[in-house]
């Protein structure tokens, strides 16, 4: 830290992301990226030619990108904007809707970032404990006067609202910006994307990181009424027109409407989820009920610092989180069926090892 | 705008990007883009292999292209952060170290997005008249107690400081951060770069965008002392972690080691400049001194936005600014030497016609 940072950042912890190992090779299941590659359209849409057009600017409007979306989703450009990964479009939000006086409520087991946004624009924020059995317990969220960011289905729990229970979120805070995180929805939970029409304070953010394969092309969305878009937009115009380089909105383009691809790899990482659940089942593990490509699940006889570390030592990289109340679990990305296989065995040489 | 808004967001006035038409192909004098593409490594870099591995986040530390630009100019890597553009890295470093409290100083004419962040952010902010000449008095500079911001050579304007005044400036700062935006640099001016070493208070930024042709990719980057590198890697870990894409990571590698075609292109521009600056001599024109990649002149009888639209109606984009003290001017990128010939050809058709 230098002498001249800002004396208000100075205690801000930042965010801390899962390990991104550039040496060893580990199976990967620590950071929920797709087991598959994205859309062979994706890689049809990145020619040399494309590539030699970086000499010139990428489209601030992103204009590609946000048609392939509108279409998927049946909705108008004016109801979108794109950002550098959710977490720019989800950062603007932070900045945009919330203050010193107007403040922000969310899961106190959630995604991390949110208290980080939080500190870093000086922003009132209060968290929400999730119930005993890691259900957000929408009793808490229905007073207005605050906004409300929730992920749905929340993370690392899994666990998703129904959206009879966003809707009565929705209809409790008139005032009130209510941002719904949608980053794993297409794994099973319902979208709150059919409300925007109905509810003008409602923002709905996705990702193409995880379902559509593209975690490194750092391309997430935010859907909702047009005057909410066009304050994000205000932002990112004071903040950085050009956030999208051109083969990242070639590449989004492309696999937004590869929408049978999309499908397919969805419908396998259900599958495959299924199949882990129920076989952790006998094996003593807790895991929570997930609509996500993720399960978050507690060994019978270890702590979760020790499973990761188990693993790791093994090839196995999992997510592990050093906060009370979930020290125990440890989130495993949904790889391949392959890959799911190499873990559970390596989960019984661990346990012969350790004579559990 | 919706009724969301932060208040204090709602009289921002956002930056204007120059114009990026999709449809109709202009000659695009208007961005400052190269007109040579990048490096072909940057083409060889980017495989359909690596394109499949966009499933995959990338590096948040940026190693690869943050060693590439270490070894290029001698640095290790804690005096390096790298960027979403150099917009993003600006914005950062203009939130770390300003604030309402700590003030900042940057000329009238130069960069329109430092006012933005200014307003943004909401830090206290004073801009210094250029000179008659639309130099730089740095007279005007040293006083301490402010941060300063200038961008060197000076954009619109093209016209650089040497580096014995950005040393004076440095040194008449102790307790303020100096930042020097060298977007233009590589075409003549003098790098600060080899201040850094000596001056705890100095953050130089450049991009890819100009003399690396790869505006497309958005990478900008700052170098600076490891205290003050640290600050920013805080802010960027604050906001957006994963803030380069993967394909962005190797192109900018790939550029920044081909210092040859690097060296080859800059060349190629400096001299299409120099012989540009000298046709519009005789042509009546004022044209300011510049060391860019762009030309801020001035037609002898049309105004500013007069020549910026019948040059327009051509097929020549060129950027026209409507601010006070420089309507006059419209600022013209260098392009190939075939560009610069239709540019002339096209110039004189004009005068032919309005017959002047």
């Amino acid at each position: 830290m230098s002498r001249f940072l800002k004396e208000a950042f100075q205690a801000i912890e930042p965010y801390t992301p899962g390990e991104q190992p550039q040496g060893r090779a580990y199976i990967k299941l620590n950071t929920n990226e797709s087991p598959y590659p994205p859309s062979p359209q994706v890689i049809r849409a990145i020619s040399g030619e494309e590539v030699a057009d970086l000499r010139l600017y990428s489209d601030p409007e992103t204009k590609a990108l946000i048609s392939a979306i509108a279409e998927t989703y049946g909705l108008r450009a004016e109801n979108i904007i794109v950002g550098n990964g959710s977490d720019e479009v989800l950062a603007f939000s932070f900045l945009a809707f919330n203050s010193k006086e107007k403040g922000v409520i969310y899961p106190d087991i959630t995604y991390g970032f949110y208290s980080v946004w939080a500190e870093l624009f000086g922003i009132k924020h209060r968290s929400i404990p999730l119930g005993e059995d890691f259900h957000i317990d929408i009793e808490a969220y229905l007073a207005p006067g605050e906004n409300v960011a929730i992920a749905n289905p929340n993370a690392p729990t899994g666990i998703a609202l129904s959206l009879a229970e966003i809707e009565r979120i929705l209809i409790a805070h008139p005032d009130d910006v209510v941002l719904i995180d949608e980053a794993y929805v297409d794994f099973g939970a319902e979208s709150a994307l059919s409300l925007i029409d109905r509810y003008e304070n409602l923002l709905v953010v996705q990702t193409f990181s995880k379902s559509r394969a593209l975690a490194g092309g750092r391309i997430g969305f935010a859907m909702g009424h047009p005057a909410l878009i066009e304050d994000l937009s205000r932002m990112k115009y004071s903040f950085n027109p050009y956030n999208i380089n051109r083969l990242s909105i070639l590449a989004g383009a492309a696999a937004m409407k590869d929408t049978a691809y999309f499908d397919s790899c969805r419908q396998k990482i259900i599958a495959t989820r299924e199949r882990m659940a129920k076989a952790l089942e006998p094996l003593g593990f807790t895991t929570l009920p997930s609509l996500t490509n993720f399960l978050f699940t507690k060994h019978p006889y270890l702590s979760g610092q020790a499973f990761y570390k188990a693993l790791r030592e093994n090839g196995i990289l999992v997510r592990w989180f050093d906060k009370p109340r979930i020290q125990d679990f440890v989130r495993l990305t949904i790889g391949s069926d392959q890959e799911m296989d190499t873990f559970l065995s390596t989960l019984e040489k661990i346990e012969k090892e350790l004579r559990l």
